[in-house]
């Protein structure tokens, strides 16, 4: 079997150029398209069924054998509703066991046989996307439209280019060569070999949010790569990847290999095994999303190479509109979105004291603040745009959040939560962003990520305060996004040029149907591992090589 | 002057492409010829000339200003005789804050300058050839000839290797883009750009036996990502890398650019400064050599990006000869050479307890371990061979521990140390090798680094049994190299399946003027960073592409 793998099928070296091509340009560039429409007409309606059916039973498509238990505790925020399915459940010492048992036959495969396994896995995915996003639904609170496309065409962009970038580092250096060595009269021959050979187990660390966009990129760069992989999902979102994991053990059955190559790790809230498995030695590498304290204890853990992406608080620094309407739809449609429960999403908004200029007239810090209400309000309680926009809460501990953050010291109430209806789910748990003006004196207001529909309009000095602030909160409490607003050259040069030095990218006067929230595949690196916020990038040559491990030997004779 | 240097001058650029060339073809390659003879005829005397010079007198090559105090308390092995040459000394406080004033010019210039001024630097390197070979001497203990090489070609090559990878890596991506996503009837069109950021300021330790060939990796693998750098030498070997350091600086200020881009940190054994700098917040990145504790200690650090070369225990595996002569040739000489104090040395020999086959001949234990201790013998014996092979010990540790290792229990003095005349110096501090027989069930003996020339024969029952321990040792102590001498093709490859599961290389069957120790720019990689040996590799991806950052930005309009 192994040999027909030597070489790459046509088809899968076909793709693979060309992501490679689109990685190397960085100009747009989507495998799969990101409408459902491009998909067929009955998928929702299929998709609604399968999940009806998966709701109060067991998830019956991993083939791991063995579990102890089978757990799950997974809540709809749009129904407010238990799911009440079940996965098979494993203690951390036989699942790290199982992957080791993969270990040899996984690094030793081909890198041809890998990436044909996974490449075949992603098609296998492609026919889930509605299964998936109906999935991502009802545990993250995602709408529907960015269900689809977070945890489908988008999530298998990520993994495509973790894949070719894998390929391309793996093949980097040849298999063997001629090594020649004058001296003087004779020369020294030598026969070198090189191998890459993956470090060993990996374990990745979901989310309750993107419970797919963010672990594929990990997943699919530590298996193309040469290691098994155990993946540890939030206990809140379990099932969107319970899907791909599934899909991903059909794969690598139909190539002949063992499924346990990638095995699911379901627990629970109340039962969480994830440390478990993060200091089992024989767990070499970590992928993490989530919270920062988790995530710094994830990077002190001796012994591994870890990859984490933790929380920031994002900035948008507003100093001069050329047309004010397009950039508040932008701004609070980009605040809205999710409900702020995105890790791009732009919490703090820096809008000097004295005002600013918008298409060549001045308008104060008052009417700025006026005008990002009232677009709000317009956008959240617009019946056929709002509930869109916002899905559902994830977590209740958000809705704390938002009910903490209003007595927040020295803060004045802009914009309360609205009430509005979600028509397609009554019991949906809502809310609609809120709206704090702070003092830029009143720091430890700001200094900290609020997770969630809550936004904080912060009065500054003017523009180099704001830049000077949304700098230093980067470096040190870490930032994914930036968003600025500019009419000014030299402006935006002294904005790319601070916000450089928190390692921090900056999206400027965005308008339409893009938003500072996303990171595109094949264009954009997501989160640049320089600052507090993380110490990996969605895809830089970083995150591939150092997964694996080049070993050469000399041979004489 | 930046303008002059947004391409490449074509020479440098032809380099470039040459040695990238070479590191992807990784056949032999070399830009600065390794012997002597290829360099001016009065190289040798003039470098003599300009040590007797140095001697007892302050170093006053450094451009460094503003001094605390000088320091210095180099010894030469050779002479045993206090070299007294002193150093600027400099806090940490002061050095990070020096090297932080230049960060902001040294990170925007643009890729081609900073290769200009490193690929300079190399240039005036080479006609420091022989005043750092005598430098080296004389703080090592290393031989005329390998402190030549070692120091000298072999070193610029590896730096040269750096510069090319970075280089490479640092235009991986464009500077700019038009990304394009269409949205049905119309599309979206945004500037992209990005940028290369070096992660900040880079500290380098050095270690006492090889200053210069350790360091100038990191060195030049953190000043061509943009970030720059302080060098903390050994205090027992500064002199090798002073040079270097200055000819940098003189590079630098030929450019135009800041000297304290790149600055000598010199301190004493008895007022270290290593700790302050390593732990201090200014530091960003850490390239180490050294011992392991200290190595644990230098990753342990948090918010660092950190490259460690540690110790390591390097085995031989015998399981049969084609030709035992020039076999027990090699494999004394590997041992003999610099006195085993190369971090690449072999020190435990397996060896089968029912012997050997060597040229078709059944060989016993006794009967190899004869041969090894006679040819050992006769090498260091030699008048011609003996004091260039050992070159003198570096330091006075290494003497008591051969007096304590010939105390450990349960091992059989097959050879002592002799007494033998280095014609050129005789109040060199020389130990010829002793070699000690112990049976592989007294672990404890041969389970850690006899840095030394302390060489272990170890009795097992099988060639089987000899992979079992030394892949073993690899995994839990680590290896940067490895030797084995087989002539059955299967076990050669069972050899190499079980120390690729230690990430270890494996050199097969050397005889003839190269030796495992030897790892060579351009083809060799040096510490696979895949077992306890140390984390980070000469020359891989990973060694470069984690000193620096991408941040991309999208700009609208």
């Amino acid at each position: 079997m192994e040999t027909a793998y030597q070489t790459l099928l046509e088809t899968h070296k076909e793709l693979l150029d060309k992501v490679s091509r689109a990685i190397a340009d960085r100009t747009f560039f989507a495998v799969y398209p990101e409408h459902p429409k491009a998909y067929p007409e009955d998928g929702t309606v299929k998709a609604q069924d399968w999940l009806n059916g998966q709701t109060g039973n067991h998830f019956n498509e991993l083939m791991q054998m063995g579990e102890e238990d089978w757990v799950g505790d997974e809540v709809s925020p749009f129904l407010q509703e238990l799911l009440a399915i079940k996965y098979p459940y494993f203690t951390p010492e036989k699942l790290v066991q199982n992957a080791h048992d993969t270990l040899k036959t996984w690094r030793n495969a081909s890198p041809e046989m890998r990436v044909s396994v996974l490449l075949d896995s992603l098609e296998r995915i492609r026919h889930r996307f509605f299964d998936i996003a109906f999935a991502t639904m009802h545990t993250t609170g995602q709408s529907f439209m960015m269900s689809f496309q977070a945890s489908g065409p988008h999530a298998n962009d990520r993994a495509l280019e973790a894949i070719s970038l894998g390929y391309e580092e793996l093949k980097r250096y040849p298999a063997s060569a001629e090594w020649e060595k004058p001296m003087g009269k004779f020369s020294v021959k030598i026969n070198k070999s090189w191998n890459a050979i993956g470090r060993g187990v990996g374990l990745v660390i979901g989310c309750s949010t993107f419970p797919v966009w963010n672990t594929v990129p990990g997943l699919y760069a530590s298996l193309v790569t040469g290691n098994p992989v155990i993946v540890k999902p939030h206990p809140g979102a379990i099932l969107p990847i319970a899907i791909v994991v599934a899909e991903i053990q059909k794969s690598l059955l139909e190539h002949g290999f063992d499924i346990n190559i990638v095995q699911l790790a379901a627990d629970t809230n109340s039962n969480p095994i994830t440390k478990d498995l993060a200091e089992h030695p024989g767990v070499r590498i970590i992928d993490y999303t989530g919270s920062t304290s988790f995530g710094n204890y994830i990077e002190s853990i001796p012994g591994k190479v870890s990859f984490t992406e933790k929380a920031g608080v994002n900035s948008m620094i507003i100093d001069s509109f050329s047309d004010i309407e397009t950039a508040m739809q932008n701004m609070t449609f980009a605040a809205s979105l999710y409900s702020g429960q995105m890790c791009t999403a732009p919490q703090n908004f820096f809008i000097p004291s004295n005002g600013v200029m918008a298409g060549g007239v001045k308008m104060s810090f008052d009417e700025v603040a006026q005008k990002f209400t009232d677009t709000l309000r317009g956008l959240v309680t617009n019946p056929k745009m709002g509930p869109g926009t916002l899905g559902a809460i994830q977590s209740i501990n958000t809705l704390q959040r938002i009910v903490d953050a209003k007595d927040l010291p020295g803060t004045k109430l802009l914009l309360d939560s609205i009430e509005i209806q979600n028509e397609e789910f009554p019991n949906a748990r809502i809310a609609t962003p809120i709206v704090l003006e702070v003092d830029a004196e009143n720091r430890e207001v700001f200094s900290h990520e609020l997770f969630g529909p809550i936004v904080l309009l912060i009065k500054t000095i003017d523009t180099t305060h704001s830049v000077m602030l949304a700098k230093d909160l980067a470096q040190t409490k870490g930032a994914i996004t930036c968003g600025a607003y500019t009419t000014d050259k030299e402006t935006k040069s002294y904005i790319t040029e601070q916000m450089n030095e928190a390692f921090t990218p900056v999206a400027f006067n965005l308008t339409g149907p893009v938003w500072m929230n996303q990171n595109a595949a094949f264009s954009d690196f997501h989160v640049t591992g320089g600052n507090p916020a993380g110490n990996a990038t969605f895809t830089d040559p970083a995150y591939i090589v150092r997964r694996f491990v080049w070993v050469g030997h000399k041979i004489m004779e």
